[in-house]
């Protein structure tokens, strides 16, 4: 139920493009709106809700993702739109087609909300410029991924009980990650202190200008942290360019006992998965039944994504205020 | 709203399986109904109508197109129908069976209503002839592709009035097009004085036979007329058994500005998508804000094939008459 | 319509994983439940009920099969449930995540019922044990394909009255095959006298104590047969290592005329499908129309199904009894 916002009106954005865009209240009242949700997927098995009933929604990904798409699948079904997925990776756009003419293809068939992944940072923002309803990204390149940036932010702020002051790690391949990207950007904005831990072949220059700190020691970052993000290690990145090794990038840079030792006690393990398990993380983290927030990001992931489509098609609906 | 046909009581075919099997009247019925969803996909977000409710669509696809799945689906979404897609294209099919097993398989399962795509002309009729519910041809091999044929006729009718006596120009690969055979029995039977335009190498011997004008020169058979509908190359066409190269193809049967100017000042220009930019049209015919009707023609497939579904479906619901 | 159970209150399982784990009132109780939705299903367009509603169905399927899903994404909408697919088979399981925590994401998605489908015999058991919802076994390894058993054994029931008594003969590739496993539980504990015929190298060792007499020698296997029951020959076992050749099985272990013959003059044919037509079945047999059961068997599937979907929610959907 949403909290402290009631003289706020209307969410103002049309499209949600990146957490770059968002003010802190409006990513808040995003996460207000998400709990509603949290709530009643947990109340009930009969979930479905029908505000979106009759509106058609559009998954369109040009790059596989299974769980980011069953994730919005799952979230538009459960209020009631009409979910088509757009497999873009095997499709016309391998016929020579310009990503501006599937936009306007999935635009003529009267969208209601399109969700989109790809591969190129900016490609959804060129989509979102030529249709004429609201677009969700659902990741673009190195760029963003707002979701998965709001469901962490949600994660963190149930276990924590708010997120300003927090001590933040991030850690992996901060280089090409817009999970990373993402969470910085959000966390930041909502006044938690983020560092970030990478090998210096996969940290991004000049990222202090995003207003963390950096860290090529992870034992040196982790030192009192409240939350510890772990980044996926791609497969193509394990190939020798970039880590010498899975085991030598295990060995500094995976998050252990010993190693999370360093952080609070009660410090938080997120993952936005799928995880390599001995890579990245052990088992014995991932798998700790107080101090791993996992499987709970898994599920803020349907409620932020159901409050997403839910708010951004207020405005075709007709609706104001809150869920 | 259906015009001029009160008279009219029922649409006699239990299939959609060829335009050349349907007289003017049913296809200007099929327009009129269409024309009714083209008005409800416009006036609401809640475009939902629950007519198929209950029913099972199933979509067959062998053979991958990613626009007139996405098209069927949300149509039968629409209309409230249980709409499952088989990709047959990697499925048992593969794996040995017949297709008249597959066919037997989705009838036994009691489907509804069955779309069917398939590389082979006359696969369609096939499975038709082999199950207990209404078949809808979604392209089949060089024959037909009936529901094209209908959404291009909507689209002209829409801007121009009415069809007969319009001078349409065809023009690309005739030869393999069962997109260019279905618009010229379809505009053919409606009135238009149809021509085709080819290169030697991709017209279909005796074409006259089919009441059109053949050109092999582009600009001759451009002269006057009030519509140019483009055909996609296909990619393997590309590769010198055909056409020297995309290149030469584009200059010599490229929509260009100058080449459209031999056409009437407000000739629409129409293309079934994928387009390939720069090989059969140029981007600035393409984007034309008035002449291009290309984005118009997406729109209205979705609403001709919302109208085919109801159509053929309303025996089964004992339903009668109009949309 | 439920018969002769009236005494029993609750189908006492969560899960659906094999047909080892069911008594034999408990199969006749999922058959009972199945007849009700064959007659929904035959009467009506209309097959749509809204028991399901609100409740999310994922089918992850990590094996490709194109019938079992489509079967079960059907069941499924038909009872008015939110169904989605996970294609398995090209998602992040192939991205190095472990079973384990695919299933953890799954269920951490609040799925209110889960179907899978893996190539590892077990591999469901260890899902089921992880996640707080039903599961369904649609085909593990080598070990069961619970729901093809039972519909088989109800397209026998129905056809012949009864079970018990019956001879049935399983025929084929005996020693891969889930569908032989399960068949030969299911039918064997509702009272048939169960015989399997395969070549020595596809006959599975000491299958006697599954309660069945093995037959190398066809004719001899078939003499006096109730039913015949076909197994698929997978185009992997066709190569040389088990047999010689498609056609030299076909010799030795077809279905012809001839060798039904042998079997009972009304002998029901079956086949789980897809059927490789002149390997293990000529097309004359298969297409027999009184003595082929093969189209309703997969009529049957979706009833079965249905049954199985409806019956393991109902703890959650806080009903009782009968459908």
């Amino acid at each position: 139920m949403p909290t402290g916002l009631t003289g706020r009106q209307q969410f103002p954005h049309r499209h949600l493009l990146a957490i770059s865009a968002l003010m802190p209240w409006e990513i808040s009242f995003l996460l207000d709106e998400a709990e509603h949700w949290v709530g009643v997927n947990r109340a009930h098995s009969r979930k479905h809700d029908d505000r979106l009933g009759g509106l058609t929604q559009i998954n369109a990904f040009f790059e596989n993702s299974t769980r980011t798409l069953l994730s919005f699948e799952i979230a538009g079904k459960r209020l009631g739109a009409d979910v088509v997925n757009m497999h873009a990776a095997q499709s016309s756009v391998k016929k020579g087609e310009t990503l501006i003419d599937t936009a306007m293809t999935l635009n003529a068939m009267r969208a209601d909300v399109i969700v989109i992944r790809h591969g190129s940072s900016g490609a959804v923002r060129l989509i979102a410029d030529k249709v004429s309803c609201p677009v969700l990204n659902a990741g673009d390149g190195w760029h963003e991924h707002p979701t998965q940036g709001l469901l962490d932010a949600l994660t963190i702020r149930r276990r924590k009980g708010s997120i300003a002051g927090l001590v933040v790690a991030i850690c992996g391949d901060v280089l090409h990650s817009r999970v990373a990207r993402s969470n910085i950007l959000c966390l930041g904005s909502l006044g938690a202190q983020v560092r970030v831990i990478a090998p210096p072949t996969l940290m991004p220059a000049a990222i202090e200008q995003m207003s963390v700190t950096p860290f090529t020691d992870m034992d040196a970052g982790l030192e009192g942290a409240d939350v510890v993000m772990m980044l996926r290690l791609q497969n193509e990145r394990m190939d020798g360019a970039f880590i010498p090794s899975p085991r030598e990038y295990h060995m500094l840079y995976g998050l252990t006992p010993e190693r999370l030792a360093r952080a609070k006690p009660d410090a938080l393990v997120m993952h936005p998965g799928p995880m390599n398990r001995g890579v990245e993380i052990s088992s014995i983290v991932a798998d700790h039944p107080e101090r791993s927030a996992i499987t709970e990001q898994v599920e803020m992931g349907v409620a932020v994504r159901m409050a997403c489509l839910d708010v951004l098609t207020r405005a075709a609906r007709g609706v104001e205020g809150w869920a």
